[in-house]
């Protein structure tokens, strides 16, 4: 199954704000579902709202008659502005709908028909891209893995989240068709609980055995030697190799650390950030303070307390044994390792 | 306020699992109620669940008329009985009521009026003891540490669980009343939620300047240097010093190894197992799969899911700063600091 896939002329995208109670399923030909479905989490995760985004441009300029070039050339800007205030801050957002721009621009003396189908190819160039990516990611990332490998993952960097098998997924995923991997342990990955909702979901959907904990056992776990591999996403990471990623990254890494066990954090080399050194100049996002005080719209706190809720946190580049990308295993100095991938950009 | 109070006759306790939402007290001459409030964890807490079931007793055989000597008899054995069966694990629970039979058997030659007075007597005994020892350990733990200290602390250890201040929340709220305290960071401590539903509400009770987080973002907190000490209760205490207490708390041991950070054990010396040397012989309760695949009734997880959740992790003792108890501090090495307060019982 694919989260989101472009089906003759159509988009088909599964709701994640259903799962795991229902695995339901989106069929538009209008760029509006899209944009909605991207304010409102029904699609995330950083490089499938890429996809999307991309598509829904498709989808826009699709809804005008092909002998109307004014109306073509309005419509175009106009998806592109509304799907880019969907999220303000993911960074993948913008990149595609530049590249859609881009493409919009060179072919801008030609035919709507003929810009439609480039638009076309370049927003399924971006997908078959992203999943090659996560091809490239999960191969690089198993060679890492021991045999018989017990994984503990931290929120959700899979199928959902990506155009392809995902990240640390990924590399989750190809460890198991290697036949490499044993078990996973899954952090349910507080307050939004994606491990409990997502990731816990797509192994079982993937038939792979794996075990939901509370993000407070994982401790417990290492000290048993249950563990022999922690594999994380990022959301950003600096040309020194401080690694931004979802609240509880740098705990797992402070732990890994004490406990012997080798960290990997799985990201494509777009999410380095080579205008920036260390991790403490990485804004961190606050979210609300209704996702710790109400689970599912359930109140669990009394009516006034304060609420500090960072979404993301700063591991530290010592803490992190490799970063996994799609061009191959950066280790320390990840000064000069990720230096040489920027000489190769 | 108190959690739990003898008003004549009668035992009036707040019941705990309608918290914070509600602030529910219930009054009662029945025993059968406590033994169902303690059942349901309305009463909860190892301290006040053995307050509780000894003043259960005496509300018991207060059915028997005086002159019936046989039935009061009857009564103060089924008593036992039935407050024993509410939570076989709670150790506190059967320390109590072998005092108070032990009072029961004192003084069987007796007249039941006396012996009512004898048991009510120690049942106060038993909560003032409490009470005190809560004192102590505030007063011992509020001078280890610094000025404007801001303390994380887990779960819940205060008036709801015991009979008096609290053992890790008594130091808390010392070094408030002592104004060496700034501020408190409260760890939701899934899966049960103690700290956003118990600790969050007490705090506020007691004007004591608090935030809740989400366990995730504890090792953020230290890594910003925001915090000067962790302070944690324990439900078991080898003679090694080795700590089983709520889950999480070995994280946090480990988290502040990492940054330096002085770590707190709070626990009357009842706590310290002679019997046990190392952590690892501690039997680890296993919780059922419903506290983390549901909250507050409310599914989040998939339908076919594994889980496993300890209810209790071990800190070894050498990541434990001290352990402050009623009789005094006992720091490192453990095994001598804890012979010597064995030869003092």
């Amino acid at each position: 199954m694919r989260s989101l896939e472009w089906l003759n002329g159509r988009v088909r995208f599964i709701d994640q704000t259903k799962l795991p109670q229902d695995e339901l399923y989106v069929e538009t030909d209008d760029y509006l579902v899209i944009a909605k479905a991207i304010k409102s989490l029904s699609i995330r995760g950083a490089p499938l709202i890429g996809i999307a985004a991309a598509y829904g441009v498709v989808l826009a300029v699709n809804e005008i008659p092909d002998e109307n070039t004014s109306a073509f050339k309005t419509q175009l800007d106009n998806a592109i502005s509304v799907l880019a205030a969907t999220r303000p801050t993911a960074v993948n957002l913008f990149w595609a709908l530049n590249r859609l721009r881009s493409v919009g621009n060179q072919n801008s003396g030609r035919a709507p028909r003929v810009i439609k189908e480039e638009l076309l190819k370049e927003a399924q160039l971006i997908h078959r891209e992203d999943e090659r990516m996560c091809e490239a990611i999960g191969r690089n990332g198993a060679d890492c893995l021991p045999n018989a490998a017990v994984v503990l993952t931290h929120c959700n960097t899979g199928m959902l989240a990506t155009g392809g098998k995902g990240t640390a997924q990924g590399i989750i995923s190809t460890a198991w068709e290697q036949h490499k991997l044993k078990h996973v342990y899954i952090d349910e990955t507080r307050p939004l609980l994606q491990g409990t909702r997502l990731t816990a979901w797509e192994l079982r959907k993937l038939g792979i055995p794996s075990t939901l904990i509370t993000d407070n056992a994982a401790a417990f776990l290492m000290q048993q030697n249950l563990i022999s591999a922690i594999v994380v996403g990022a959301d950003r990471i600096t040309k020194a190799g401080d690694v931004a990623n979802k609240v509880g990254t740098y705990n797992l890494a402070v732990l890994a650390k004490h406990h012997n066990i080798p960290f990997f954090v799985a990201a494509p080399t777009s999410t380095i950030d080579f205008q920036m050194t260390s991790g403490k100049e990485i804004p961190i996002e606050e979210r609300s303070r209704e996702e710790v005080t109400s689970i599912a719209g359930q109140k669990i706190a009394p009516d006034v307390v304060n609420v500090y809720s960072p979404a993301f946190d700063i591991t530290p580049n010592e803490l992190v044994t490799a970063i996994v990308t799609e061009r191959g295993i950066l280790r320390s100095p990840f000064i000069k390792s990720i230096q040489n991938i920027e000489k190769m950009e």
